[in-house]
């Protein structure tokens, strides 16, 4: 089966790596993709057509899956265009900065359409939370400290994907709280985990978590190589999605199987 | 309840760390410490008695477990006397270097006493294990390389635990051999794990595991910054096994809980 | 001063990095552009002419540097016709795989014109090759091993850049031989350099240099995030090269000064 | 050659290692050890004389040189000490925590006999500096990060260590200050240099200095396995300085060397 993916945002930084990342593989093939003003431009060879047509597109090509990299706003008005199209279609978003009613009707969206909404589409960054946990609840009462590094112009620190990894740790060990860097006079406290945000350079992201204790050190790190990876997981999202039961998914679900 | 303990080969290397490792500990003591050849002397303080006066030690102190770093006949030997003694005492050995039929002895041993036989005490070993197994099975297709650093002294490559974690990626993914070491026109072989064994000044020992694919990798590191490390675990698994039932027992028990 | 640069092989994997590389400065231009086989193609908005114009586009724009990732035979021609012509045009190439005839080739045109040929254009790995032979003079009889990584499809081990620190490891230091790969009974020997080469997923490159004894280690790493890093080091030394006497020259000079 | 060497401070902890890592050479043997409480014990099989004989043993054995870890006071006390012995004797010291005025009498001191004194006398660290400050000179512009780590009882940060780096690296480039650790909207600014300190477990310690621009990073690290480095490192010192004239000398003046 060839699974056919919609593209939204498709001349956005994220859009053109996800055509670029089905057009790579066998078992998927866009089946169109549109943008807010696309300006008659291609995509890897793919037309961008106005996000105005997106309903038509819909009705016309029937895709399996849609694959959204854009904004809240946006994010929103094709997860209902989903809802309301006669195909059967899943939507997977890659899309962040929802405020608490957006994630509302994105839950309530689920009941009638196969949805999956991720942070992070990495497949290495899900085993790392995977084992990150496994490793905390196996080395009780360790030190753990998280360094993460990123390019030089990121504005937010901790990243969200270290942020992620803070809840994973939390969740499976005994702890008091996180400290932001240290200086001067300030010994570590029992049970508080420290936090580095390293900004340097060109650094796609790096999220190292380290576990310290009885004279020995785990180190559990993932290293992105390029932004395509996260498009790629997006992807593999939407083959993994593709005629599901309506419901809300994580992308751990597609990683687990 | 305070554990009592057993320590053989206690004026060896392992076995003085084993002492030293008992007596920081609050919830066991040294019941007694033996060597073949004690000429007299203390331990951190403990009196090393004669090795022939291990049965008269086991029926005296009546300790909880015995913790044995020694060689495969001494360790078999004392292993048969806790069998004998009318005491219930549990066997924890971190002896390397059993032959096929000392193994199956010990396996013979385990139906009469609570017996765990490890090849690395190191907790964090331990917590890599499980979290290898885990990542390879999360990441399928991802090419594996394994790194090891040992001193410049250690004889044999891989390490023993290096070919612990081996034969655990082997067995939660499809992969074809491993590879020791490429030089010259030698393109990578898809399903190969390369295993690569540094050997420089005094490092105490490092495994690290490296999955990558799709434009990221996972790191997953350990490292030990002192043998003491392997006493400490030593220590945990008798702890830990102190008062069970006669049979088999893995140190991934006693981290798993 | 604006330096205006040629290039050459536009439409290939590097060329296409160096024309992005120079539109992103301010003090260079892109005089022109050219490639063996063009299609009336564009990289990055520049119009890409046949290699056949390069005498004429040479006496047309009177380029202060030509920076070339073609093939050895290109290489040696667009070498020949810079010397030709009247302009004073230096000549910077990262192109690999000459022969020892073409090696001596470039070194007489280098009597004639400002010329640079380097392996590797990343100031980073110029810097490590700088501080790998600093660092072994500083630490006399200590253990060297190198590490290196790169993606999944490359055919040689070790790298290229590998082969170059290990020249610089081995010029400053007493050194008995090189071993790639450990494996059984082969306990290290003194003086022996341990070389691995990691072959795993995406990785760009990386190199690491560790020196170690007296209980410390030294590890000195270079990584490449993305292979732009080559074509923008090889945009410096054209701006460098521009106007210098003839002669030949290293990518160290510019990193020097 | 043999050289005689002093060694004060004889059962610290520091001097415990001094004695052991004079004993491992052959090049240099104990004259006599003193501490200012000996208890009449012995270390490494030297008996430990008490500190008031310290004059008497300097007649006795003319040593060539003394090495010392103690406190200011007894430092400063020792110094003197040799000054106004009649054998020609250096004075290798480690010790910490002198204030200025101590500081000042060291300097005097140095008129009179040959003088060394190193905050860390690990070869490695020195040789880190010393490739630190030529990395931060081939790579202008570059962003630079230090990530130190040591065990969790250590109470200041950043360590000294690590504030000698910072002042290398400081001294080679252009900076503009220091970040100890990001947190919330917190973008880079151009110039600073972000320093982390971790905490964790037991690592005996750590420093990684970090340049990133261009799409390309040099990582250069320093990890120290064991105490015991140190101790080497200054009874190198005291091989190297024995019989040189009186003035002040740096550690990196015996790397260099």
């Amino acid at each position: 089966m060839t699974v056919a993916v919609g593209v939204t945002g498709a001349t956005g930084r994220m859009g053109r790596e996800v055509v670029a990342a089905v057009r790579e593989r066998e078992d998927c093939e866009v089946a169109f993709a549109v943008n807010r003003e696309p300006d008659g431009t291609t995509v890897e060879g793919v037309a961008v057509e106005p996000a105005v047509e997106f309903d038509a597109l819909l009705g016309e090509h029937e895709p399996d899956a849609v694959v959204d990299f854009t904004g809240p706003d946006s994010a929103l008005e094709y997860t209902h265009a989903c809802i309301e199209a006669d195909a059967e279609v899943a939507f997977v978003t890659g899309t962040t900065g929802f405020d608490d009613a957006a994630l509302a009707d994105l839950e309530a969206a689920s009941e009638s359409i196969p949805l999956l909404h991720a942070p992070n589409f990495a497949r290495g960054v899900q085993a790392l939370v995977n084992v990150v946990g496994q490793a905390v609840r196996n080395l009780p009462g360790y030190d753990v400290e998280l360094v993460e590094t990123h390019h030089n112009g990121k504005r937010d620190a901790p990243s969200g994907t270290a942020n992620r990894l803070l809840e994973e740790i939390e969740a499976h060990g005994d702890f008091t709280g996180r400290n932001h860097g240290r200086e001067g006079e300030e010994p570590r406290e029992e049970g508080e985990i420290g936090v580095h945000a390293l900004r340097a350079g060109d650094v796609t992201g790096e999220h190292e978590v380290i576990l310290a204790g009885n004279d020995e050190e785990v180190r559990l790190t993932h290293r992105a190589e390029d932004r395509g990876v996260f498009a790629a997981g997006a992807v593999d999202a939407a083959v993994w999605i593709a005629g599901r039961k309506a419901g809300r998914y994580d992308f751990a679900d597609v990683i687990d199987e």
